[in-house]
C-alpha cells in the first residue's frame, strides 16, 4: 500500500528531497501541488489566458469553456446534481461568509437559533456569532464529548423548532474526528433547519457526497485539496442558492443595469462578481484530476496506514499528550499534541530546527482550545504523499525534542 | 520608441506568434502575464509554499515573508505611505464592494448623498445602489459631457454638504479618457466626503501616486496590471481602514475568539480573513517589478504612440464611429467603436476571423451606453507589449469586416 512514490509527482517535496530533506507534514493548514496542477496553470496562462463569459473573441470563449469545464469537474467530485450548484470563491472562508450573509441574516430574526459546535473553525464561528448581532437570533454551541468528538446527544437536546440553521464541519482541523453528518443532517431537516457542513478539512481526505449527505450547502477550500490558493468553492442546492442574496455587486453577475436598479443573473453567476480566478478554478479542476485517478479509496487508505503508524509511536512515547480520539480512524489525517511541561511554540521551533514543518497554536479553534483546557497545541497533519519514512522522522524528532527540553537547554524558554 | 519586441517576454504572445498569429486586443479586460510572473508562482509553490501568518516553521515564515513583500511592493507601486495601507482582495470589483458595505453602510444615513459618474464600471455602480437601497442615502449620478468626459460643471452643481461619499474610476473601460481626479479630490475633501478611486484601468497604464492624488482608497486589479487573476488591491488611509469594519470573518483576522464574540486584528489583516491568494499575491508583486523596470513612462509613450496610429488609421475610414474624444491622448489604452448598419456582435465575428481579439457589448457600463444612445460597442484595447503590425492587422480587419457585411455575405445576419 505504501510502495509508490507519490512525492515524484510533487515539485516542492522533490526540491524538498534535493534540498533539506525537510519533511512537510502541515497539511490541514495547506497542502502542496502536483505538477499536473502547475502544469496546466502555466498552460492556461500561455495558451488561453483571457476574460470570461463576456467576449465573443476566439481565446475568450476558450477560456470560459476552460472555467465551466473547471465548474463542471467540482460538481463531479463532490457528487452534485449539476454545476449550476457550485460557485467559485476566494476561499472556504469567504463561501462560509457569503452564506451567512446571503443566506442566512435575510432568513433569520429574533427568536432564531443557530447551532454550531464548539469546536469549529474561527471561519465557521465569527461569521455565526456576526449574525446572530445583526439579527437578533441566538448562537448555540453543542459541546463536544470528553474526548473532543461531537456530542449527538448534547445536539439533540439543544435543537428545537427555533433552529434555523446547524452549521458544522464534516472533520475537526484539530482533532481530526469525523462527525456524523448524516445523523445530523436528518435530525437537523426534521426541524426543516438548513444544514451547513465545512468540508474544509473532509473534502481532502474523503470521498464526500453532498448527495448522499443531504447537505443543503457545503464549502471547502481549492488549496486544502491540492489546488492552487485564491479559489474556494461553495456547494448549495438549487432552492437554497435561489434564496441566497448576493453579497457582492458588479460586473458579470448582473442581468442588466440602469440608472434606477439592476437586475441580477440566476445562480452561480449572480454571486460571481468581477473577474473571477480563472486560474485558480482551472488549477483546482487539474488537482481533483489527479485525485480522482490516484483512487480516493486508495488515498484513504495510505493516509490510514500512516495515521496508525504515527499515533502507535506516539502513543510509545512518554509525555505526549494526544487529544482527541485514541483511535487512529477518528484522526482524519491530523493529531494535536503536546509534550508534557514544554510550551507548543518551543516545541514547534524545536521540530523546524529537527527539519518537520508542523504547526503550533490554537489552530483557528480558540474555544476549542479552552474546552480542551490548554491555550494552544502542536499539531501534525499529513498528506497521501507522506510516507512511513517522514512518520519516522517525525517520531525520532518528537524525541529529540522532548530530550532537548528535558536537558535545559532550550534559548526559548 | 517601438524598437524592443515586449512580446518576447510574454509567453502567451510568443505562442500567438508561433501558432495562429492572433492578435490579442482585449488588455482592458486581461493582460497576458510576463514570463517572470509565471516563474515566481512556480518557484513559490516548488520551494516555498506553506499557509501563511500562522507558523513557526520554517517554509511557513518563508511563505509569510513572500507574501508580505508583495504587500510591499505594491505600496511602493502606488506610493503608498505603509505596507498597512494595503489590503488584498480578489479583485477590485471585491475590493469596491469591501468599501461600500464596510465602510459606506455603516457611515450612511437618510439624506446622505454618493456621487458618482454615469460612466461607472457596474463594479463601482451596483453597489452603491445596495448602498442606497440599505441606508435610504441618495445616488446620484455625474453627467459625462457631450463627447463622454467626466463633466466637472455638472459635479460642482450636485456635490453640497450632504455628499458623503464620492466614488469615480481614473480611467474610463469603455472611452478611455483620465478622470480630473485630483480636482474631483479638492472639492470632495473640501466637503468633507471620501473620495474612493477606481484604479482598475489607470494603474495598468499611468504612474498612479495615491498620496499626489489625495484620494482616501484606491482599487485595481491584478489581473489587468499582468499579474494572476484572483488577486486585487485596496488601498486606504489610516484613518479609513480603522473606521472600515470587515465585512468577512474567520481565521487570521481575529485577535481572539470566546463563545461570547471576538475581537479583531488590526488593519491590513482584520480585512483579510482566511486563506489569502498567497500565490496570486506573489505574482502581482513579480509583475509590478516588471514594469518598474521597464519603465512606467516610456511604457505610458508607447501606447500613447499605438493609439495615436490606431485612431489616425481608424479615422481615415469612412463608416467608423469612434465614441469619447477624438484626441488620442483621452484614449487611455482604449477605443470603443462601431461600424455603421453592422451590430457590433456581428462585427466581432468578424474580427475573431481575421485573427483579432477584441470585444464587443456594454462592457459593464450599461448606463453610460444608454447615455452614448447604443447598446453596445467594439472596443479593441492595448498594451504595451502591442506594436505597429498589431494595429495595422486590426486596421485591416476594420475594412475587411466592413467590405464583408457591404457585401451582404454575412451569415451571422
Amino acid at each position: 500500500m505504501l510502495v509508490k512514490d507519490y512525492k515524484q509527482d510533487f515539485p516542492f517535496l522533490i526540491h524538498a528531497r534535493q534540498t533539506d530533506g525537510r519533511v512537510y507534514l502541515d497539511n490541514a493548514a495547506t497542502t502542496q501541488k502536483p505538477r499536473v496542477v502547475l502544469d496546466e496553470l502555466l498552460k492556461f496562462y500561455e495558451t488561453s489566458n483571457a476574460n470570461v463569459h463576456r467576449g465573443v473573441g476566439s481565446i475568450s470563449c476558450q477560456a470560459t469553456e476552460w472555467y465551466e469545464a473547471a465548474r463542471k469537474q467540482v460538481a463531479d467530485f463532490i457528487n452534485a446534481p449539476a454545476a449550476s450548484n457550485i460557485v467559485f470563491t476566494r476561499s472556504a472562508t469567504e463561501s462560509l461568509n457569503w452564506i451567512a450573509f446571503g443566506y442566512a441574516v435575510p432568513e433569520l430574526q429574533t427568536g432564531d437559533e443557530i447551532l454550531i459546535s464548539i469546536a469549529e473553525h474561527h471561519s465557521n464561528l465569527v461569521p455565526w456569532q456576526q449574525v446572530a448581532q445583526r439579527t437578533g437570533a441566538t448562537l448555540i454551541y453543542v459541546d463536544v464529548t470528553p474526548n473532543g468528538q461531537f456530542d449527538l446527544e448534547d445536539f439533540r437536546a439543544k435543537i428545537s423548532p427555533k433552529t434555523k440553521i446547524v452549521s458544522v464541519q464534516q472533520v475537526s482541523n484539530v482533532l481530526g474526528n469525523v462527525n456524523p453528518i448524516k445523523k445530523i443532517g436528518a435530525l437537523t431537516h426534521r426541524f426543516h433547519a438548513t444544514l451547513i457542513v465545512d468540508g474544509a478539512q473532509s473534502v481532502p481526505h474523503l470521498p464526500v457526497d453532498v448527495q448522499d449527505l443531504d447537505a443543503d450547502f457545503l464549502v471547502f477550500s481549492g488549496h486544502k485539496v491540492y489546488g492552487p490558493t485564491g479559489i474556494g468553492v461553495l456547494y448549495g442546492k438549487p432552492d437554497q442558492l435561489a434564496r441566497m442574496q448576493p453579497t457582492q455587486f458588479g460586473g458579470e453577475m448582473i442581468d442588466y443595469v440602469h440608472r434606477e436598479g439592476a437586475a441580477f443573473q440566476p445562480a452561480p453567476l449572480k454571486f460571481e462578481a468581477g473577474t473571477p480566478n480563472v486560474a485558480g478554478a482551472i488549477g483546482l479542476k487539474a488537482a481533483l484530476i489527479y485525485l480522482q485517478k490516484q483512487g480516493l479509496d486508495q488515498l484513504l487508505a495510505r493516509e490510514q496506514a500512516l495515521m496508525n503508524r504515527a499515533l502507535t509511536g506516539l502513543n510509545r512515547i512518554t509525555g505526549v499528550e494526544i487529544y482527541g480520539s485514541a483511535h487512529p480512524e477518528e484522526h482524519l489525517g491530523v493529531i494535536a499534541f503536546n509534550l508534557h511541561g514544554i510550551h507548543p511554540h518551543d516545541a514547534a521551533t524545536g521540530f523546524d530546527l529537527e527539519g518537520i514543518e508542523l504547526r503550533a497554536g490554537h489552530h483557528c479553534a480558540e474555544p476549542l482550545m479552552d474546552d480542551l483546557g490548554v491555550a494552544a497545541t502542536l499539531r501534525m497533519s499529513l498528506a497521501f504523499y507522506n510516507d512511513n519514512a517522514d512518520i519516522d522522522r517525525f517520531l525520532t524528532a518528537v524525541q529529540h525534542v522532548k530530550e532537548f527540553f528535558a536537558n535545559g537547554t532550550s534559548e526559548a524558554e
